[in-house]
């Protein structure tokens, strides 16, 4: 306790931190109408066999990026999942091995967010004890902060709907206007909209074009099936814009 | 190297991290029509006399946020000075404190984001050697990769004018429309929108009332005063919502 060290002690010392990322990754099963969100069921302490966000501590010489990309590689097949930073949780006493009789150590956690096309993610059972796609309604109690940051993925995941064509990164490539509003409807919940001011909005945004084909399912009458038309959104693209 | 050590060793080991918080403290000047970043100077190494954000080490027991508003209450006196969390850049060689001879501790910078009025903003010059705000187009090269943090910030405030009535926070409480499409121009910068556009949208909105009285400034004709009507803006605070 003398020259350096000390004058850290009289001054307030600094945390030590582990870093995880932990990934919010929602898919809507469109032939259900539901809000899914990937789960895994965690093989060691703390919160061994509790359902928890599937997430990693992040390696020497890895970015955050990295460790979270690594860890879905190892739970989900799925072509162009794009991760987007979503927040970072790091309060004191988020994480029970923090307490001062076991090592000292803070666990902070950088969340991210990806949407995935549901047809096209296979989910990997390897060296996993449980691996599922829960509906947003049917979540149980998960492991350390993971059902705040899932709220908090939600509501982006929501945000982005209404600000953002990431809808048509997930929708199959025709699709009906009835389709698209109940994709909305399954995330933002029933009363977001009604029919008939969604269809006027998204048709004056000017980026659905019709196909001309129709497609005909149960009673209704043959619906016409659109397609997102990428050229047209582009000078939009940097453009404020609401969706919804 | 044995038991549970080597298990550690032979997976791959952990990174070890101290974690920062940086701020991105924005203001307007609207006499000058300048938006302004607040810098200080460093008084360590590294980057000693260099210019960065300011920004701390989270000491033990301390909470994110918690050191990003301890750090700014060293630097700035103001009011309701409201803190959002904005990114974390945690890549490896982002510091040059983790150079593998000196402590094999990685440095991650969770960073935070602010507008505050200007004219209630007071600067703390007690122990630092520099301090201040720079307009944003004068921004000199920052300590450590803060000028990336900053531009993230630039786009964020940017992406808040136009979705969110952050404007009326920090613009005095009468002001014109001109003083308005002036503000949104000194942030988004020329060519946002014309003015003619801007006043028939955000009048349209309906959140805006006329007080009555009006103001004779420089040659041209008196202008009306308006002012931001918070109880009409609440039904709309939850909905999707483009300003510009």
């Amino acid at each position: 306790m003398v020259g350096k060290t000390q004058k850290k002690v009289l001054s307030s010392p600094l945390e030590n931190f582990k870093v995880g990322v932990d990934n919010v990754i929602f898919s809507v099963d469109t032939g259900q109408n539901r809000l899914l969100v990937l789960l895994v069921m965690r093989q060691e302490e703390p919160f061994i066999n509790t359902w928890s966000l599937p997430g990693t501590l992040v390696q020497q010489g890895e970015s955050l990026e990295d460790a979270a990309y690594r860890i879905l590689a190892e739970k989900i097949r799925v072509e162009n999942l794009y991760l987007e930073q979503l927040y970072t949780f790091g309060g004191p006493n988020r994480d029970p091995r923090e307490a001062p009789d076991s090592y000292n150590i803070r666990y902070l956690s950088v969340s991210y967010f990806a949407l995935v096309r549901f047809e096209e993610a296979e989910l990997i059972a390897d060296k996993v004890t449980g691996i599922a796609w829960y509906p947003i309604d049917k979540i149980p109690q998960l492991a350390f902060d993971h059902n705040q940051i899932l709220e908090y993925g939600y509501r982006r995941l929501q945000n982005k709907l209404e600000y953002s064509p990431v809808a048509f990164d997930v929708l199959p490539e025709l699709f009906t206007l009835g389709d698209l509003y109940q994709f909305y409807t399954t995330i933002l919940g029933e009363g977001f909209s009604d029919y008939s001011n969604f269809r006027t909005r998204l048709l004056k945004l000017g980026f659905l074009s019709d196909t001309g084909v129709k497609t005909s399912r149960g009673a209704g009458r043959p619906a016409s099936l659109y397609r997102f038309d990428a050229e047209a959104f582009a000078p939009l693209k940097d453009k404020p814009l609401v969706f919804v």
